[in-house]
């Protein structure tokens, strides 16, 4: 936690120094995508079990909603649900619009075949969720969305989440809100899970815990983007700030 | 430790049920080869700091040499070779018959630019490999291979590592043993990191230390094949039997 205080200027990245570190892994690292939301929705797993483990939960069963997007930050919600099950919580999938991608569909296939269930819509009565829920994690939207254009069926989801009463994790965005200038009337997840890198709206978040995973990241594209990234301990692959 | 009580006679699986298990993962539940090398090759890492805590280390520097060779055993050691540069040890690679096999020349690639040296060649002075580095990591041959045509250069590397004076970590099966009869002049590991389940030849296995990695493994086919693994504890991605 002390490392708060050492953080450079250029600590949160913009959307713009998001991808471009992206892009030079897949590029010139040659890291592969499948690679890249594997680690990723496996650490954000072990977050989730860092914040909320098994015996802390609440409810008798230890579910969880995992609600998943169309793009990246859905498939890493999936691995992440996938990962959750072998950690013995019961994930439940919420994935309202399936990627044609045919990585995405297969992140998907894995978790069918692992008997984890899908919702096919999700409940507009927000008490039902309450109840059935220890907790919910949103894998919604990511830096790839423009928040002032989110359509249904995911702005209607975005409407619950605000009124549901779960402690909410979200996945490098909180969804809905802009990567750099966050948003001041949207969802207010207790847990953040910063990939790579923290965003620069991740100064907005107002949150208990803050993660970052992505410990993968070679040491010389964390000195070209001049990152001042936390230090990890031991063989952890998250750390909280 | 306990569950070594309750181990059922199918614990241990064959080649083929080896290969039949692999064979289902990646065409009935989808997953791919990228993900499948990299979760191992990440759980082999935290394998050896589990053993080899950096604090623990002979040499003033935490270097490992690392062992790869050309099939999936090898892309799974260049992995655990990234893995360990990332938690702070000196990994060193020596990976003479570098595949032609894109998805592991992306593997390669990772590890050349992060700067994590790559051997020319094997001193045959076995007192230089022994006053160099702190352990060596065997990911040289695996299920595939047919350890009674073994050919140079592997041949004498084994012959090398027999003779070396440094703990051995093995992946999967010991390099130049039959994965299900063993051998009995054969390397000596000190640590075994069985992928999936272990093989039948890890009865032969005498060394201090034997891990279990693939947390992943889906429960359906843990029943299928029968397999009575050992019970992982929080979010822990090895097992130590």
């Amino acid at each position: 936690m002390t490392q708060i205080q050492d953080l450079s200027l250029n600590w949160r990245v913009s959307k713009q120094e998001a991808e471009a570190i992206e892009r030079e892994l897949l590029e010139d690292y040659r890291f592969g995508k499948q690679q890249l939301i594997e680690i990723f929705g496996h650490a954000c797993a072990v977050a989730v079990t860092k914040v909320f483990p098994l015996s802390s939960l609440p409810k008798k069963q230890p579910t969880v909603l995992v609600i998943c997007g169309p793009e990246q930050n859905g498939a890493i919600g999936l691995v992440c649900a996938r990962h959750l099950r072998v950690y013995d919580y019961e994930p439940t999938i919420f994935y309202p619009k399936r990627s044609l991608n045919s990585l995405y569909q297969d992140f998907t296939t894995q978790c069918e075949k692992m008997d984890i269930p899908f919702l096919s819509y999700l409940p507009t009565e927000v008490q039902l969720i309450n109840d059935a829920y220890n907790l919910v994690v949103d894998a919604i939207l990511g830096l790839e969305t423009d928040p002032t254009t989110v359509k249904e069926p995911f702005a209607g989801i975005l409407t619950t989440l605000k009124q549901i009463k779960l402690p909410l994790v979200s996945l490098d965005i909180p969804s809905g809100w802009d990567a750099e200038t966050g948003h001041s009337e949207g969802i207010t997840p207790e847990v953040l899970v910063s990939l790579t890198a923290p965003k620069k709206c991740a100064t907005q978040f107002l949150g208990k815990h803050h993660f970052v995973a992505g410990r993968f990241l070679p040491y010389d594209l964390q000195k070209k983007f001049e990152l001042n990234l936390p230090v990890y301990s031991g063989a952890e692959c998250v750390i909280q700030l």
